[in-house]
């Protein structure tokens, strides 16, 4: 069953009803009246990690992965707790030491700080993180407005093309290699953008499945659809390089997920101030697409100006 | 490792400096500006709870068990958390709804509510529960005074005696089965008693791993040590048929664990209010020992006076 469903079928008549916990029905828990933000997402070796043979590189994708959801949310992350469960091979004193560094180092570049947390032993190694910031306000799903302008800071795809590498489906040099893993392991967040967003964002999300899956996701309780600009939709020169050289789909490298990117949704007179914001911060936001009405199909256009229609979950069918 | 020694090695020193996060030393984090209290605990099967044939009761125990951790803090649990990993066996329809229901009564009875979670693919059953509360203060570990009463609430040893009849190690008729079954799988939390706690208990912390060991987990950073005297450590009448009936040591079962009794200290000139507390309430809550300075031994004294030396961990060494 997808999660989606699940949810709604057994969890969500468990929530209260005075919406704070946004119906289980966003990435992340807000209870206005305490400005508390919380975000809870469990990390299980070989779905979410590959492996754990580079602890330090995994403990930092998943701190980032977390706090994520909050920074998306226009929310600084405060603190966290980690609960770890394994055996003694992915526990090791070696391994422990790598993971204390590791969240050092992501502590002092995010300027959040560990709480607490719990380890137990499994054959499974697993981490459950909870991150936690306050805010008086967030950026709730589900609230994208008709003819919004849609937004994705950085570029997409090349945390998949590192997947692929890291699971040697794709080759290249060594150089490039390195390039992509990177991208895997170590999404950049823009904490700077955060803040800001909060001033002209409607509403947003952190990509993680993948842009369409979670497009659909930003506005799945709305009567809502949208339309993709292939050729807006951006990739870094490596990823342009890697397609032209093994003559592959920039469609199909676009929504794989595991980007970390911010995708959100702006009324069209915001366009002026969300540049200059990115160009302050120095951070590449790129106009997408666009909002439409429901009676339209989700549809991307590519280069050719042909329509593409988008299957559910984020698969693409084409004509 | 034991766990401890793992988070002073390798974790205190990413803790904050304001000891908002009591250095990782504590079951619960307390944010004392913010007002917030959250709790993290993690329950694998075949090491927290047997097995998952029982989804319902399974549920609550692990409900109960992590709202304890802020129950005995003199914090009211305000909501939660849950984290399932697990495959298609464990997560049939007919266990979701189960699972759904558990968690419904369970919120009926604590007036908590689910506020998000997450479920992912894993072999091993696991589940990560984040509950949180809030308060102004709370009551701390490591803040027992020389000569402190030792209290304890409820009865000690029941749910081992449940475990063990579940692991078929201990026989019994089908009533006193269910007896002590019922102690193992639904842990009496005392929600009343909490807010009271903060008026009389110098320290305090719920019996997850045994007496002893939480015992001195409670004055651990201090040096002080204890006296208990066993005949008023107190069990329940099926208890004290049991070990009559089988010819047991009452010794070996009453530092077990998955107690969820709240152990406490107090001034002695609290006695008097800590009764007029009890009765009030209807809880039983027993004196059985006293703090004392670390010049002399933890010890129990036994029922005809003879002194036993307490090993550390909660290991028995009799003389």
């Amino acid at each position: 069953m997808h999660e989606f469903q699940l949810i709604n079928r057994y969890f969500s008549k468990l929530t209260n009803d005075n919406k704070s916990s946004l119906n289980l029905n966003d990435d992340v828990f807000f209870d206005k009246s305490k400005k508390l933000v919380v975000s809870v997402d469990t990390y299980v070796e070989g779905i979410h990690f590959v492996n754990f043979k580079k602890p330090d590189l995994v403990i930092k994708k998943i701190i980032r992965s977390s706090i994520s959801d909050i920074v998306c949310k226009g929310v600084k992350p405060k603190y966290y707790f980690i609960s770890g469960s394994g055996n003694k091979k992915s526990f090791t004193p070696i391994n422990l030491k790598k993971i204390s560094k590791s969240l050092k180092q992501e502590q002092n570049k995010y300027n959040i700080f560990l709480c607490g947390g719990d380890t137990s032993y499994s054959d499974k190694l697993s981490f459950t993180v909870t991150s936690i910031g306050f805010s008086k306000k967030i950026i709730t799903r589900n609230n994208a407005k008709l003819h919004d302008d849609i937004y994705v800071t950085g570029n997409l795809g090349d945390s998949f093309v590192g997947l692929n590498i890291l699971k040697k489906k794709i080759y290249s040099n060594t150089l490039v290699n390195k390039y992509f893993e990177k991208k895997y392991y170590l999404p950049n967040l823009h904490l700077e953008l955060s803040k800001k967003l909060l001033s002209f964002a409607n509403t947003s999300i952190d990509i993680s499945d993948g842009l369409i899956t979670d497009l659909e996701k930003l506005i799945n309780k709305q009567k809502l659809s949208y339309v993709l600009y292939l050729k807006n939709i951006p990739i870094s020169q490596n990823l342009k390089k890697l397609l032209i050289k093994k003559k592959l789909n920039k469609l199909n490298y676009i929504s794989q997920g595991d980007d970390y990117q911010i995708l959100f949704t702006a009324n069209s007179a915001k366009s002026r101030i969300i540049n200059k914001t990115a160009k302050s911060l120095g951070i590449k936001i790129s106009k997408i697409g666009k909002i439409c009405s429901n009676l339209e199909k989700p549809k991307i256009i590519d280069q050719k100006g042909n329509k593409i229609d988008v299957k559910r979950k984020g698969y693409f069918h084409r004509f």
